[in-house]
């Protein structure tokens, strides 16, 4: 008997996968958690039914949400990251030995329990010691913060459910309080090829820029992600994504990454027409 | 009633897109022709049941294929175009008023016939004066031909079926014999991500590598090719494709375009670590 998990990237748009075991299923406080084995894709979390992280193509995501703000500013030291249950984003910070702490907020332990047990190359340094790891509410958790990050990375579900207030002026102005002088805040910010998400990016995009000084998107190439085009907010006080670049100074952290290299970071700003278009436009 | 099409993208990875009609199926010579209008990327033309092309995100593959050599050689003045049915790369390469001829030869008739009824925003230039098409094979046209374009532009199917042997070394020979000294060759290069279309990507390129002085691997975002994310050759007797860019030169012909920009360009070249060390290493 084939098994296959299907999910609906827009109304008219399906993608699927053939699935070789239904590992977990869980109804947190906040989401629907599950977790596939597939034959492509090896294991997949989803959440309310939609792709957050497989085992094949999760590096991707995380180079680019973690290696684009450290090779804008390699002096990091304090990182905010705010969902990332999967353990991903801090498993590629905790490859900086010159970054002290990450205070990591996650509303939902069942993510990170089940990332423990399915995901353990993904979650790995879920409890590293320079990691403090909180199951709280991230919108409540950086009201109290002020100029204390040099990088806050929002890890976050889509703008439905528990990941909504992620993506309001109230929250994007707190990060911006809770940032240093040279902060960086990136996030990520839906796709630019169905309508739907196209509107939360725009949506986001237009609030950030008028916190941030500097806001920029960028772009990746995501498989298990409507349209397989991912986009990425880089939001700062002063830093430049592009004329900041510390390309040498990146590449002297000697990390092996797979996605990842100064060039690409260069090259991930350089987005098509159409996205410039809509996001300058600020309407779709 | 629900009309789905479905593409098996690997053996365990479906793409499928809702219909509302079945517009058009036929047999030729050669493959199997049919058209889809759906809801969420207009039309459809696939072959053998494969997508070739959709309404909504044609203008990112004609882009790619057409404006990065004329980026680099704004000089272009003979094309010849090999495949390229539906029209969509003679299309762009009309834009350019400096272009003096393009041959164009499509091995199957169906598919210029197709495209002319239902595609008409594609195929818009397939009679225009300054093109003459050829229902031919491009293998035994390009033969005769010595040192008489400036672009081969190689807008083939996949490997299999009517398109195996424009990937096969005697044909990539016939093309560099075909170049002027200047002379470019683009050509579509399958994907990364899934290992059907990587191994066919490292075949291709070990072979052009060996015969013309520079190769190179683009990329580009095309959401109904497999995983999304689709690469080109490019490959020159010894223009390099970022050395030589002439961006000025080329935003001088004042062309608007949905997809490209020559920051893009640059980009496109600034491919992943892991596609890098695909094509490096020669082996998957």
């Amino acid at each position: 008997m084939e098994l296959w998990y299907t999910e609906q990237h827009t109304d008219n748009v399906k993608f699927s996968l053939k699935v070789k075991d239904h590992l977990f299923t869980g109804q947190s406080e906040f989401q629907k958690v599950d977790v596939l084995d597939t034959f492509e894709y090896g294991r997949l979390l989803t959440l309310d039914g939609l792709v957050m992280v497989t085992d094949k193509d999760e590096f991707i995501y995380h180079d680019m949400i973690v290696h684009v703000p450290m090779a804008v500013n390699p002096q990091i030291k304090k990182v905010l990251v705010i969902g990332g249950g999967d353990g991903g984003t801090v498993r590629e910070l905790m490859r900086y030995k010159s970054i002290e702490h990450v205070d990591m907020v996650e509303i939902d332990k069942m993510v990170c329990d089940v990332a423990r047990e399915f995901f353990p190359a993904i979650s790995c340094d879920l409890d590293n010691e320079r990691v403090s790891l909180y199951y709280e509410d991230g919108i409540k958790f950086i009201k109290s913060k002020k100029n204390e990050y040099d990088l806050i990375i929002v890890d976050s579900t889509d703008p439905i459910g528990p990941g909504e207030g992620l993506f309001s002026v109230e929250f994007y102005t707190d990060c911006f309080n809770a940032l240093t002088e040279n902060g960086i805040l990136t996030n990520q910010s839906e796709g630019a090829m169905y309508e739907t998400h196209a509107k939360e990016l725009v949506r986001s995009h237009n609030k950030i820029k008028n916190i941030f000084t500097i806001s920029k998107i960028y772009q990746g190439n995501i498989p298990t992600y409507p349209s397989g085009y991912w986009l990425f907010g880089f939001a700062s006080k002063k830093l430049d994504p592009i004329k900041d670049l510390q390309a040498d100074a990146w590449n002297a952290f000697n990390l092996k990454t797979k996605y990842y290299n100064t060039d690409l970071h260069v090259g991930a700003f350089a987005i098509p027409n159409f996205v410039k278009e809509t996001i300058e436009n600020g309407t779709i």
